[in-house]
């Protein structure tokens, strides 16, 4: 068996307008990956019959697998169905699976079956039914020109599932296994993609060629891939994959599984489990702490109360931060923010905080404090800490820096973690 | 003249591995549809000099114009100029403009030049150099099998500019004037696609065909264009505008211009010039009207205090919501939230407030209140206002809905609107 060469037909007139982005190629690209499998080419064209059976024809033709996407749907411009029946020189006729599918899927949804709808149960004669669990619209193989060619719905989640269940499992059949990639995805925060690498090289320099390390930057979290794609690199993976851990230390969240969780979520679940409350008091972040907490369903099992003081007075009112701090120290300082801490904890009952207090820019800074200065305050009620860093990024990505730090912050805690975080190494002032 | 015939190559491995999603290529859609072409066929392939000849060539010889993106890079995978220089059977050589560029550019980043940056000099004989104002590498244009070829960087903010500073104005010239396209943005919130589509085929029923109406769809804002490609849609344009914008009434936030604002700027401008302050009371949203204010430079001028009130306790606490009120109506209730808006009125001492409190979901809801029920309170203190409606929407989809929503109440306030807005039409419950 030699490993097959894939390419990639995308139809729709909203891809050539530049209405929308595709982001379907690269979820089918990143599925095929983990078969070891690479796209070498792919072409997109308008919805246009003339032109994709010419391009169905071309690439088929210099293809083991064509996977087409687009054009399953009801409408007059949907022709994926027409042109592969051109393409392959069959008709076009009723599917009874395929009808079966789409009337259970309108009865499910209540809506009656119309003619728009029978079109998709229309579909070449003799082409493998691929189901479709999350749309109206089932995919469909057809094999040309010693081609598999694999037609998919456009809709993302239609696409992902059908991929991930259907299609997957039948190319794999096709692939030698020695070929197959297994992938180790890593969530970790605070660390940068050339920090990490520079740490590998230098503590890890033995790092085996089987085991690809691959980096994908997020906002706010990095992750890490170890990819395998041969017997050596499968059996070697489990001890690296523990000495990368090692190295990572607290920076490493969790290992992803099937859906990652945020920073948040992490957090929330290890307040919950020690059965801890937590409040917020939000001076440069104005009040995105408290969001990224709440944007979690079950978030009010440990979150009751967060405080947004943008001004000093304010800071004194609802925190009773005294004035005299203010005046001496100003706003952005170690001790407006532990006092910021203390009235957030007095005010709410909570066992923990977290409150932050700086410059986010593009105006407010001053020679001391320049723009991208912050104090953080956070902990237990009995043991609080405090750090001042120095982030100069544009205003958002400040924000969402300075509000990802202040949650893994309060995860190390949980934690007990007893490592310096990197971006408190780098980016400590005082 | 005739209409050119536009295709695009994209070249680069990350857009084969789906490492990234390519957005170039939208760009470049959106950037010709405004000069009336559309691009008819766009293929990918990896970095790989023999594909990438063997592709130029096919290109070249079915189009007037091939825009290839990506590959001028300094590093050894960007073949961009090597490939182009074989398809047209020229030599490589040294181009002193570029040079002059790369070492002004050099300078300017205080770095030295290097021998992978001298490589971005080297480019086909007889070339004409396209400036790159934002990056290292030029672009660069050459006629080929009467196709002319223009080479553009993949970074991003290098295309855009290149694009719409070079490119563009050359294009420009080969195309019939009455095609070019002349383009008005319009914001809108509140209308979605399919119900403004209505009210255009109900109340602008002689809409003429020469001003084509697009819709983009974001979140939280619409986008409605207005695309003309003939003279006779110039000079209608003025007049059907001024009809579309009656029809939009105050769902129409502004006409965009070159950076589009979002609804918190639009509002916080407003306040600022009316110098009112605002407040926020959330629970449901659980800060994110807050962060949405404080995300935009400026907003201390008009907000100091915002307060996120997730508990029962934590509202009667911070924002003396009576127990009985709580008690008697529950937290989701038009008394709650009332007195939540008149709590943080009293505590931050501001003018205006926007109060909050609902079910998102996926638990906590019941018969009378469902997921997706809010209450909303705003407007002016000596003015208050409430409203109930039913969001039936994802967690965070309900959580940005509601958190505009209410931005938008506080924005219709301060222009005095008198109009419904269609949202409270179709959502308002009791």
């Amino acid at each position: 068996m030699k490993t097959p060469k894939v390419q990639l037909l995308l139809t729709g007139n909203e891809l050539m307008t530049g209405d929308i982005v595709d982001s379907n190629s690269a979820m089918i690209a990143q599925q095929l990956k983990e078969l070891g499998l690479q796209i070498s080419r792919k072409v997109t064209i308008a919805d246009d019959l003339p032109l994709l059976i010419n391009e169905i024809n071309q690439l088929a033709a210099q293809a083991d697998i064509l996977i087409i996407n687009g054009g399953l749907g009801p409408t007059v411009d949907d022709l994926t169905a027409q042109a592969l029946a051109k393409a392959t020189e069959v008709t076009l006729t009723e599917h009874s699976q395929a009808l079966a599918h789409i009337t259970s899927w309108c009865k499910k949804l209540g809506a009656t079956l119309n003619e728009p709808n029978l079109k998709q149960a229309i579909l070449p004669q003799g082409c493998e039914i691929i189901a479709n669990k999350q749309g109206s619209a089932v995919g469909f193989k057809v094999n040309h020109l010693n081609c598999d060619i694999y037609c998919t719905p456009g809709v993302p989640h239609e696409l992902s599932t059908m991929l991930i269940e259907q299609i997957k499992p039948d190319i794999m059949k096709k692939i030698p296994k020695e070929l197959i990639t297994d992938v180790t995805r890593l969530q970790v925060f605070g660390l940068g993609e050339s920090t990490l690498q520079k740490m590998v090289n230098e503590q890890l320099p033995d790092w085996p060629s089987d085991i690809e390390l691959g980096f994908r930057a997020g906002m706010p979290l990095l992750e890490v891939k170890l990819t395998t794609n041969s017997l050596q690199g499968h059996t070697q993976k489990e001890h690296w994959q523990q000495k990368i851990s090692s190295l990572l230390d607290d920076h490493l969240i969790a290992q992803v599984t099937d859906k990652p969780l945020g920073l948040a979520k992490h957090l929330l679940l290890k307040l919950e489990q020690k059965n801890l409350k937590i409040t917020t008091a939000e001076s440069c972040t104005g009040g995105l702490i408290a969001s990224m907490l709440t944007r979690e369903a079950g978030s009010s099992q440990s979150f009751e109360a967060g405080f947004v003081t943008y001004s000093n007075a304010i800071k004194s009112k609802l925190l009773a931060v005294d004035e005299e701090i203010l005046n001496n120290h100003g706003a952005v300082s170690e001790a407006t923010v532990l006092a910021m801490a203390k009235g957030a904890l007095l005010q709410s009952s909570a066992d923990m905080v977290i409150a932050v207090s700086g410059v986010a820019g593009p105006e407010g800074g001053s020679k001391n404090k320049p723009v991208g200065t912050v104090w953080l305050a956070w902990g237990h009620k009995n043991n609080l800490k405090t750090v001042c860093l120095l982030i100069p990024l544009p205003r958002s990505h400040f924000q969402q820096y300075v509000a990802s730090i202040g949650l893994d912050l309060i995860r190390r805690e949980l934690i007990n973690s007893q490592q310096t975080a990197q971006y408190i190494i780098e980016r400590q002032v005082n």
